[in-house]
């Protein structure tokens, strides 16, 4: 077993945000994806260890920012190598409430989509959270960052609760 | 609600194959990902009427070749738009059967992952299979394909059958 292999898997970089009450959080994430065309069914896979999984829970709803390429490694930074626990990560980032009351990051944004939880699957160190699409707007122009560009262009690494996450 | 937003999430380009007793088959997906770390777990959403989705229900067993950017557009159409009920897709094609007796597509392959199935979500149109990771090999080099890549350079399309398909 070489895994190695799953480097090679390709995903996007987006921001998955949710809410406890009025309380606000969001988390890089590079495992958010379709998996139902009609109707729209999105994806995302979260650890469960991060502020954000708390958040989901407790709501039942995510937004997810497809970020794009030239976003800059400060707001992956930020929202990626940070704790909602120990910094207000919205704090001077330019959002806005969506219908599902989860906050949406604006900047560096292309595209985002908001879901509401339908399904809840454990498994082990992350939830994988399904949520029917309730919202989607295209905001910006420019091609998405891709998960591959992140680590080869801009040499961004990845946090330890990310489900491709590797020791190696 | 915009549902172009969707096609900006980033995927990348797979052969998914599966068993039936001694019969084998496979198909294009675009929505392998690694969802949990340790012990590394992968998933695939595959269609309902699709007949890799029967052979895998059947054998709880997948292989999963991650394709090369210059992989043929005839190779992504044999296993893309064409089912397993009508030719044989495997018929001339260099591959092997794995550890778990999945076989494995090899030409224009970086690299495999093989995967016994743990748990099975139901979301409408689709089945999300979620699988123990349990080989994985790299066996070439290059850049693997990108859904983005294979739409804007390859001018290829989308199967009505995947969860990314869009009428528009």
């Amino acid at each position: 077993m070489n895994t190695k292999a799953l480097h090679l898997i390709s995903y996007g970089m987006y921001v998955v945000s949710s809410r406890k009450g009025d309380r606000i959080n969001g988390q890089t994430c590079n495992t958010l994806i379709q998996v139902s065309s009609e109707p729209p069914i999105i994806s995302a896979c979260i650890n469960k260890g991060n502020l954000t999984h708390e958040y989901i829970e407790d709501s039942g709803v995510f937004s997810a920012s497809i970020l794009a390429q030239d976003t800059p490694l400060n707001v992956i930074g930020r929202f990626g190598f940070k704790s909602g626990r120990d910094v207000d990560k919205f704090d001077g980032v330019n959002y806005k409430l969506g219908e599902t009351q989860a906050p949406i990051v604006l900047d560096n944004t292309l595209a985002y989509l908001e879901a509401k939880v339908i399904k809840r699957v454990d498994v082990g160190t992350h939830t994988i959270f399904i949520g029917e699409l309730v919202a989607s707007e295209v905001i910006g122009e420019g091609e998405p960052m891709t998960y591959a560009y992140y680590h080869l262009v801009k040499r961004g690494t990845t946090p330890k609760t990310a489900p491709s996450y590797h020791k190696d």
